[in-house]
């Protein structure tokens, strides 16, 4: 076996790997060819929160149809016009799960993210899943996202992530006995994950990709998932460079590598894991798959619909819908359309590019 | 004892170590009360590069009275109006000391620290007393600074630092026969360092730094500098937090901890802790040790000292002029004007505030 040393300091041979793709650029958001000025808009908005009752539809009007950058400047003139922020006066006006989405959505990506991140880490539920926002924030992001969310979590709640999730993720039932400061395995996967900054261009080491492989399938084995390496390998390579590992590993080792996490255990660490590889795979897959576990089975998961539409309308929604299709043979925008209602419907129905 | 659990979610009591201090504030940097136009100091710099020789009191007049804003500028401007980068047309006139130190201090602070950092990473020295710039720009730098120097690594190099440090820095000889690729404490702890963003307001909580003094003990007295707590508690909290957690260790324990480590073994990871604890605690000290160490006994270390002044002619140097004092007896000035000699020296002094 080739020493790891030897590997890393190798020339990275450019390889571009059948599955990859990049973030970005398959948004469903539908946007004005010509945009009315923040002016004009504040104006609007501050008109649709006076008189009796607020006009929901100017609010889905607007906002429904502002990208990130047009909906910051939209925030900045109307604190400068009203001398109140637009997200006060959305919070005083808004209720419910439509208040909860538009106002998500009015939020700078990286604040809400930090804010989703600090509800989840507060939460008392137990198990990973409600953690899948720390996960999708640094396995389905940019390397400039994750630092602004690190940078705006630590500008709203006084600690940094990283502190927050030791804090907060509850240890599982420990087998052995272990001193009370010991971190645990998936813990520090979360940490290791937040803490990134991948290389974020196309770079892939086929060498480095096998010899990885092969080190992912030894802690499999020996069910020793948060090893250094493992660590390492996810919280470091850079996206295409993991693609390739997985597809390595599925070619050497027989299964999916997610496969064979989910034979080797049923416990957080697995589920996080399995969660992790998603996340970096195939960020569209998850994401369909996070709207169609919301939909199906008794009652909606609001929370979960609504960030991961919120999330991806800028980004991707038109893969996700066409991953969608793949995974439950019927067109997401009916599934949503199906199960959710009133505003709430509306505004959902114009981020996925619909018509109100 | 409390659970680490309960303690990080208790809320933290705002308390004012001593010892603690902001960095900046305190540069040796002179800058003139009206600054010329980057327009007119690109001129003067063209017309220093041309005709006969080379006009180094002009470069060293302009460059080494502007601060990193102003530099950037400067950059900009010569580049638009010559079509050459400055950078370039630095490098193809000077040389020796001086170049090198005029060119550093001309890139941007990230782009320099990421250029040290794989100059460092590349070195096939033995030790860890080359990769004192990696402790430098996580330790004794803003948690913005360090994410720019990642930023511009990845730009440059192809890969993140973190690889790049797991990639270069040379196993210790093993102990114990353990897989090819797993990962030394050292690295381990290095890999913390960069990664983190701290929180940096003074929030301190007493009794988390007393529980994390213990924390620090105990693997000092176990000889498991390495462990998963040390590099959390390292490379997570926030820097205020970390001196009143040395505090406690001296109380509590009998000796400043940086001594214990010392006690404890002379290998590798016990220098870079000392290294670590040192930056955290007190920057200003560790860059004296710094400008000490480069000057005293045979020949001088050029490139520590001017990595040393370089780095901190904007930040602390004042503070640093002081700690040398204390430390050596002697004045820093007089040290760096003793020790070098021609236009190196007269642009080091130029940085140190002093007249050529």
């Amino acid at each position: 076996m080739k020493s790891f040393k030897k590997l890393f300091t190798s020339k990275p041979k450019p390889h571009i790997p059948e599955s990859s793709f990049k973030i970005g650029g398959m948004g469903s958001l539908k946007v004005p060819d010509v945009i009315p000025s923040p002016e004009d808009d504040s104006h609007k908005l501050k008109k649709a929160f006076q008189g009796f009752g607020t006009d929901e539809d100017a609010i889905i009007e607007i906002l429904g149809h502002r990208d990130a950058n047009q909906r910051k400047k939209i925030r900045e003139t109307y604190h400068q016009l009203y001398n109140e922020t637009l997200l006060d006066a959305l919070k005083s006006e808004l209720s419910g799960d439509f208040g909860k989405a538009v106002i998500l959505w009015t939020y700078d990506p990286s604040e809400r993210d930090a804010r989703l991140a600090n509800e989840a880490l507060k939460s008392k539920k137990k198990g990973i899943k409600h953690l899948e926002i720390i996960v999708e924030m640094s396995c389905a992001s940019s390397p400039q996202h994750i630092v602004a969310v690190r940078q705006a979590y630590c500008t709203l709640f006084d600690h940094s992530v990283e502190e927050d999730i030791v804090a907060s993720v509850p240890p599982p039932l420990r087998k052995t006995l272990v001193p009370v400061l010991d971190l645990e395995g998936h813990i520090l996967i979360l940490v290791g994950l937040v803490t990134s900054y991948r290389y974020d261009k196309e770079v892939v080491d086929t060498d480095v990709a096998n010899l990885e492989a092969d080190r992912l399938h030894e802690a499999i084995k020996t069910k020793d998932l948060a090893h250094d390496d493992v660590i390492f390998i996810l919280s470091t390579r850079n996206f295409y460079q993991l693609r390739t590992t997985f597809e390595c590993y599925k070619k050497k080792h027989g299964n999916p590598i997610d496969k064979d996490i989910e034979k080797s255990g049923k416990g957080d660490l697995e589920s996080l894991l399995r969660m992790v590889m998603l996340c970096i795979d195939s960020p569209e897959k998850h994401f369909a798959e996070v709207v169609g576990t919301s939909i199906i089975g008794l009652g909606t998961d609001e929370d979960s619909l609504t960030r991961a539409i919120i999330s991806r309308a800028e980004i991707d929604m038109m893969k996700v819908k066409s991953e969608y299709l793949n995974i439950y043979k019927s067109s997401l925008d009916d599934a949503v359309t199906g199960d959710t209602s009133g505003d709430y419907r509306k505004f959902l129905v114009t981020l996925l590019g619909g018509k109100i």
